[in-house]
């Protein structure tokens, strides 16, 4: 279906509560549509007669809403004028004071006044329609509101400005130029006639198939980064994982909620490490149970270890003696041998009690460093080293990291036509074949960008953001 | 102190967050200070060259927030120039995306560019001392964004607006024309000439009376209108005061949170009926004991009467009979000669067990109301007769009703030297005691409007503000 058939929006005026819920000094209620301004108008006054349906666009204009003849509040009216608004039609922004009563009694008298309440993400939708942003753009909307450490806003600041689908769109271009002469030929195959250059061809499809492969690769890095890395911690009880866990999170925790007024919810084994999330995953599992950890082959750790991106391995170093060294040598081996992709890292802890310069010449072939989790000794270290292993530096060239898993799925799809692509030239197959091949590709790269869509996929896409967005 | 002298105000630019905490679709951040504009100007880049610094006052500008090479966000810049601003000083508002990691550093980038972070109240304490309001519609601003029902909403636009405070300023002008005479006078004094005419000031200091009257005495309904209007529920257990009390409040609850996304503490006695709040006091302790009202006499269910405006008495239409109809009667007759200016409500509850029709014979001399609690029979007329006994319609002239138990003390403080002027001058005493009597009525009306004030009173007044107003 292409977008010019699907016309999603009615040109109605939607409104929304743009800030978040709650009490505040001031809130913003939006309105987009063509009549948001005249309808505006009518329930405005300046008290000095002025008209809103006269005034520029960008400017702000102050006055009181009125409901008849009572007054609702005194307000500051913000008039963006189509094209030159987030949606592409007339905005209109109410800038109120934040009692909660007040934004409900503004609400109600513009609903009651041929507004609609806006459904979730219903503005960048529009803005999507009306040509202002492309889909993957769109997408990072609602990332970027969400996001909570500097690489996840990174990526999404990055896409939100075009990101890699400026590559793709300039990528389609040249493939449809191609398809195009790849279709002319099929008209005059009879003639055999070769308008597209094969050899520039080839080398078209080699280039995407590179940028493709690039774009899928970093996904797992891109994924992780807005989910939170995730770590494991493994250790035999009493080594002092959860005092550690604590001693990393707790920290981090008083810097997160350092504006005064902002409250977020407990994230509880949630951290952000020079700009990066992190995630320990099912720690409170190991943290509450009592379950031995003797042998490390426990399928529990070994899950864990699955799941995560890099493991703490945490050592009690009183508990270390000639005795039981060579198993703990043999559990990290196991562990390497069997994850060689992990980042293993051991924190030999509670070095408060006894020094553990003997343990650390055995352990020389491992990441390592000593610690006491108690008495907080070397916390930092591990920070700095868990972060060195997701280099920020390389998220820098952002436009290069997929983090949604509908563009993942859609550039794996893509990547299969275009390989059928190469291959088929490699084979010298037939030209029509070719082109079945080359205008599936076109499709996906569509879908990506939004210049392909349906009504399921916008619905979807949107649904997903908060009210007034 | 007079104003001029205290300049509790230095020249710095300060930032708050003036959305609410957490995130939404936007939030707004909010800069005051002379170089607010310049500061935001060396941190913007609108990717075309545009300079905020020669923007024209209320526009809005499109650009990017930007920290050396890292881009923050997308935003809009409003600026407003001064005098016109909230603050009467240069203005800042930056709309961005509402997600908490970014209006973290965006306010964490212009902390360290020479801002500082607002006090609670500071931006309205600036517009106070700038002139921009007087300091009883300063303090209305604090009341309408806590405004939570028709009634509080009304009363704190009208303060906002000027109110009675306008009343009070132009009666303090002729006082204060009155004074002047009448030192002139106390100079000329041994010439026994009479500047004042004495029979305008008598009628003026009458006015004054009779308008400091009427304003003190709109204070208790003024303060609970504010508070919320306080109801005791009387009644022996079982009769079925908490199904009533759950049928009142459950219904207007869900009316409460009616618009998608806002979320309100529970308030779990509280209930606003035609636009008026009502609060149900110590309800809780009726409800969750048991100990026994046999007597009306108990001394908790007095004080709740005594601290109520309203008294709901309820009856089990099942378990009244010719047996005790006459006591129950006697505790009514009780109540009435204990508390005459109370309103008390009679509810004959259980209906659906009982036909209340004998019993509501012998009750015809009060207010009466059948209901069936569990059945939510009549609890509409319930509502609609509470509401009643608060008449709105009185609220609509708002100017005379006093809200602020602070103007509430200065007014009763000038009421008492007002009145000695008039003792005084109906005694014939000397014009230079009067003069001591006018002037310390000045001084009051002064604290009322700000136009005299000190340190502390305004620490006291803004401290109680929310931060980013």
């Amino acid at each position: 279906m292409l977008k010019k058939n699907i016309r999603l929006v009615k040109n109605d005026t939607i409104i929304a509560l743009a800030t978040p819920p709650g009490t505040g000094a001031i809130a913003i209620i939006r309105l987009s549509g063509n009549d948001s301004i005249k309808i505006s108008n009518s329930l405005f006054n300046s008290l000095n007669g002025k008209q809103l349906i006269i005034q520029d666009t960008h400017t702000i204009n102050l006055g009181y809403i009125v409901d008849g003849n009572t007054v609702l509040d005194k307000v500051l009216v913000s008039i963006f004028k189509a094209p030159r608004s987030y949606t592409g039609e007339n905005i209109v922004e109410i800038s109120c004071h934040g009692s909660v009563y007040i934004q409900q009694k503004i609400m109600d008298l513009f609903t009651r006044n041929k507004c609609r309440i806006a459904d979730p993400g219903e503005f960048t939708l529009r803005a999507f329609l009306n040509g202002k942003m492309d889909l993957s753009q769109a997408e990072s909307v609602a990332d970027l509101i969400s996001s909570n450490s500097e690489a996840s806003h990174k990526i999404a600041i990055d896409h939100m400005r075009g990101g890699f689908s400026n590559d793709i769109r300039e990528l389609r271009e040249k493939l449809l130029n191609f398809a195009s002469l790849i279709e002319l030929e099929l008209d005059f195959s009879e003639e055999d006639v070769e308008f597209a250059n094969m050899r520039e061809f080839e080398k078209l499809v080699l280039k995407i198939i590179d940028t493709l492969k690039n774009l899928i690769d970093s996904f797992s890095l891109g994924n992780v980064l807005k989910e939170g890395i995730p770590i494991s911690i493994v250790g035999e009880p009493n080594t002092g994982k959860s005092t550690l866990l604590n001693s990393i999170l707790n920290e981090d925790k008083a810097i997160v909620s350092d504006i005064a007024g902002t409250t977020r919810d407990s994230i509880e084994d949630e951290t952000v490490i020079n700009g990066i999330n992190f995630r320990f995953i099912d720690t409170a599992g190991i943290r509450d149970t009592d379950d031995k950890i003797e042998s490390i082959g426990i399928k529990k750790t070994f899950e864990n270890i699955q799941k995560s991106k890099i493991v703490l391995f945490v050592l009690d170093s009183s508990q270390i003696n000639s005795n039981n060294i060579d198993l703990k040598l043999n559990q990290l081996k196991d562990i390497i041998d069997k994850y060689p992709n992990k980042h293993l890292l051991i924190l030999i802890n509670k070095i408060d009690l006894k020094n553990p310069s003997e343990l650390l010449d055995r352990l020389s072939d491992f990441d390592t460093i000593s610690i006491s989790a108690k008495e907080r000794l070397n916390i930092n270290m591990v920070k700095d080293k868990l972060s060195s292993y997701i280099k920020l530096g390389q998220i820098n060239n952002s436009s290069s990291v997929v983090t949604n898993s509908r563009h993942y799925s859609i550039l794996n799809n893509a990547l299969n036509e275009i390989q059928n692509v190469y291959e088929g030239l490699q084979n010298g197959v037939s030209t029509d074949l070719l082109a079945v091949d080359v205008r599936q590709a076109l499709y996906y790269f569509g879908e990506l960008t939004g210049e392909i869509t349906n009504d399921e996929l916008l619905g979807n896409i949107f649904s997903k953001f908060c009210i007034g967005k």
